[in-house]
């Protein structure tokens, strides 16, 4: 890296990947242009941080990069926008080696391209840690955006793509199991590349829609808190509805709780949504709970027990289960 | 910040700041919704790290927001864009005085507003050093975008905004001179809080134009050589035109050369741009070089003697004055 310098490489990684049709004027001047077809564009940012959000010895380069764009091309589809475009800023020790470097630019070409977009420029610093912050864009196609604040009384809450899984392969490797085990493959799969089920939200069709509507990132339980509160409602939630026999089977070998993994794991970048009362739920979305008058979040009418979710300042201190983050 | 942690220091720093009106959704939600009038937007990051691109006991929090903005409106601007919103990403120790993000958040808002934009979210991570990432967009109001690659040979290049300042400031800060000193005042200023004279692009008015744009960021010479090499032409400068008395007169109470921090001192966020052959330069533009065939750069006809500017992974070996980038 300290050899090629900066923009030597930034070319040898950019020139690697093709450009989505949205992408107007990708890498190479002092700025990108995208297609807002529109009018408006939806756009999210997060950062990820080597030892906190990934650990280079648990991920390869690509899983980092799919990993880093999954979770912001979630926050878009959450939005109920489809992705068009990403921008990348990338902070990293000048010792790293190149090849680093160019496995996250192809695995953030892969998840960009899964979502629908591409990685459109970026910016490559000296740090002491690996730093990735992403920022996506995405079009609702003259939609109204889906916001967290509009759940009403009597929506049924249902869930898109699978809980608990990425939360079962933290466990796996921060509890020293046999990572080759092949019965932890699908934890550890899930824990290193996220997949968001971005079509069952954007291939939904017809006249219906949710409400409401967030991914999954901090947890069910804290997720579907922000939703509450955004909505003025209470949410109740079926313990039953939840159950995962192949992940309680997972968690029998390391003697952990699936049910915890699910209400409290965040990370696997499902959908969480409210649907009116009588929804023919879409492919995809399974119902797990309800909404009803009052405030706060409840599994079977009781208050949770346990850790209910991640916040990045005090999450080392609670027991939600993601000490690397 | 560890105290109150992630999701009450967002709510602390986002209800501050009022919205630009072309942020249609702020914080709060999966993502944020930005207006693009024009069909299209305008987008560019930069990661600012602690240590490398500013230095807490030489800047203070509303300066290291304010700068982390400006480089990044500069570079809305150099695309004849105008700024509308940024979404920032910040990562920190969690030990950081909630007191210092709020200060940085409070700078941002500020240059926010000079560009005429404002944060419409952002995301909040621990990390061990301080890193701030900002992505920045603006509406190209129907116009195309003024690349680098529009200069022709017999163009006048011209520049708007001081160049030298923020390497003067620096080498203050770096040689240990007394930073109390009122002749300082002018260089330190520039270097915590670089001013880029935005008017002097989007005030034009009338049919003139420049053929093609940058920012000064990496240096003069650095960022005059990305111009012609995407223009496919040659850039001779004049250095009687790039004189600066008073930068000459900071320059001698250090014994340094005045001449070099404007030729390759970077980072002051000037705007260089090309402009057709008998253009009268609109106000702020001063002409330095003309545009000729062939390729590279060159001071009154010869190269450039001394570094010619900054890449972030080698610029700690090189002799641009930057070691603390």
């Amino acid at each position: 890296m300290r050899e090629l310098g900066e923009f030597a490489v930034i070319d040898r990684i950019t020139a690697q990947h093709a450009q989505a049709p949205h992408v107007l004027l990708g890498p190479g001047d002092d700025a990108a242009l995208v297609a807002a077809p529109d009018g408006r564009f939806v756009v999210s940012t997060d950062m990820l941080v080597e030892g906190r959000h990934f650990r280079r010895d648990w991920s390869d380069p690509v899983d980092i990069g799919r990993k880093a764009i999954a979770q912001n091309a979630a926050d878009i589809v959450a939005m109920g926008a489809r992705p068009t475009a990403f921008v990348v800023a990338l902070g990293c020790p000048a010792d790293t080696p190149v090849e680093v470097l160019e496995g996250i630019a192809a695995g953030m070409a892969a998840e960009a391209g899964r979502a629908g977009g591409s990685v459109a420029g970026g910016d490559l610093v000296r740090s002491e840690q690996l730093v990735v912050s992403v920022t996506a864009f995405g079009d609702l196609g003259g939609r109204a955006a889906i916001l967290r604040s509009g759940a009403v009384a009597g929506d049924i809450v249902a869930v898109a793509g699978d809980l608990g899984w990425s939360a079962a392969g933290l466990a796996v490797l921060s509890g020293g199991a046999d990572a080759s085990d092949p019965a932890f493959a699908q934890a550890l799969a899930a824990h290193r590349v996220p997949q968001p089920p971005y079509a069952a939200v954007l291939d939904v069709g017809g006249d219906v829609a949710p409400t409401a509507l967030t991914d999954v990132s901090d947890g069910l339980l804290a997720d579907l808190g922000h939703l509450a509160t955004a909505s003025g409602v209470s949410i109740d939630v079926h313990r039953a509805a939840l159950a995962d026999a192949d992940l309680a089977a997972v968690a029998a070998l390391l003697d952990a709780d699936a049910a915890q993994w699910i209400l409290a794991g965040g990370e696997d970048h499902a959908f969480a949504g409210t649907w009116p009362a009588g929804t023919a739920l879409p492919p995809g979305w399974r119902p797990i709970g309800v909404v009803a008058a009052g405030s706060g979040v409840t599994v079977d009418g009781a208050a949770p027990t346990g850790g209910t979710g991640w916040e990045s300042f005090r999450g080392a201190d609670a027991t939600s289960g993601h000490p690397n983050r």
